[in-house]
């Protein structure tokens, strides 16, 4: 049997990882990078950052390999999303069969939660239902950017017994502003409701030394968020951020 | 300045600890434990365990204290909450004031998420807010009860590109049931919905020595749940426990 090591690995600090997490990386053989182009290079260089710092022998291999990338032009988002999985599915089997040996363990690496918009665990589950079944898997949760967000802000996630709702910039509505923390928002979906009395908590590269934080009514620093990010993105290349939304309770005096 | 560590510190298994929190435990010279009765006997214990497990210099000093139970005879729920808070940060004053010297760190380690559905962040800014200033305060995020249940299920907590919905036993509908983490159910909210077509993923004592794992078609499973449940509850006096609902997406064949 050969094993895979599905392993969270926080937001971004290298001391959000857990010790069950410290305690996989030992365990693994091998480390699977996928390279997502010249955006991602920072994101795997902080991976291996993380690999040196916390595997006691270092007599790993790593293997990376060139990420399929979604084809955005596919008219149907389910689709574009369905033949991307299947074309990750097609590279992990080639990567479990080839680059795996019997009794050896394979880890993937993965920011934040592996539970939360993270398609690793559907991939895997896709390879076993292709018909490669020599192998078995673990996840190992980790600290998301939901909660980096929450901790540096020092703000509760949830009103007193109130529920919350995570969605993506393409998902939120107006229904969800009560309570909402928005993931995957290229396009600065909290715009479109400045007239409403939110308050809002944003982050950018959480837990990392590029760190930015605005927090405030929603109206007041809705452009200077747009603007941030914006330089932000330009100056680096990539971007990864995520906010809470919040519907002020008491009056706005 | 005096400074209080809010130490997320996992979900049960000693090894959800982050780096980050071990650091901030050896930070702390004083532990503040509130005891919520016999009931919690075994929680206190574990976190004196995470104590003795991780601190490298046991010059530190545990403070127990005698924890408000909120009242649950006050009609409304609301002000039965915002009673106890205040009680809550009464007692947080008095430790803050009498059993932390001027430059000492205090930690209140908390089990799961510090941001998800514990108090501790709101009563310090209630601390603050009654005129009780000469402290500042850190969260440290930890692993939450929710994703040890989705990484020991081996489960995605969302479909994908959809949205998540947390909430608690009290707050459950109808509504929410295509994809719901519920938190907090003390009776059984899910046994409400044996008529739609969902999957459970439900989990007891995560990441502990005593963990229960049970998933399957909530019709098929809601009374094996409720059974082990109760059972689990009666023989160690206490239990908590969580679950994902979800609407299965392809036809019951």
């Amino acid at each position: 049997m050969k094993t895979l090591l599905l392993i969270g690995i926080g937001a971004g600090d290298p001391e959000h990882i857990t010790v069950q997490a410290i305690n996989a990386l030992n365990r693994a053989s091998v480390f699977f990078v996928l390279d997502k182009g010249q955006t991602a290079e920072d994101l795997v260089r902080l991976r291996l950052e993380i690999c040196e710092r916390y595997i006691r022998e270092p007599a790993y291999r790593v293997v990376q390999v060139s990420d399929p990338q979604r084809d955005s032009s596919t008219p149907s988002y389910t689709q574009g999303v369905e033949d991307w999985h299947e074309q990750r599915a097609e590279v992990f089997q080639r990567l479990i069969e080839d680059e795996l040996a019997e009794g050896e363990s394979g880890a993937f690496l993965l920011w934040g939660e592996p539970g939360l918009y993270d398609s690793t665990l559907r991939i895997l589950e896709r390879v076993r239902a292709n018909g490669c079944t020599g192998f078995d898997y673990e996840v190992i949760p980790g600290i998301s950017s939901v909660q980096a967000l929450a901790a540096r802000h020092r703000v509760p996630l949830n009103g007193i017994g109130q529920p919350i709702r995570i969605t993506t910039g393409r998902r939120l509505t107006a229904a969800d502003l009560d309570n909402v923390v928005v993931m995957l928002d290229a396009h600065c979906a909290f715009q479109a409701f400045t007239q409403e009395n939110l308050d809002i908590y944003w982050g950018a590269y959480l837990g990392t030394a590029d760190e930015i934080l605005i927090a405030g009514k929603l109206a007041d620093v809705c452009e200077q968020i747009k603007h941030t990010r914006e330089a932000a993105r330009q100056r680096k290349g990539w971007i990864m951020d995520t906010y809470l939304l919040r519907r002020r309770l008491a009056p706005d005096l």
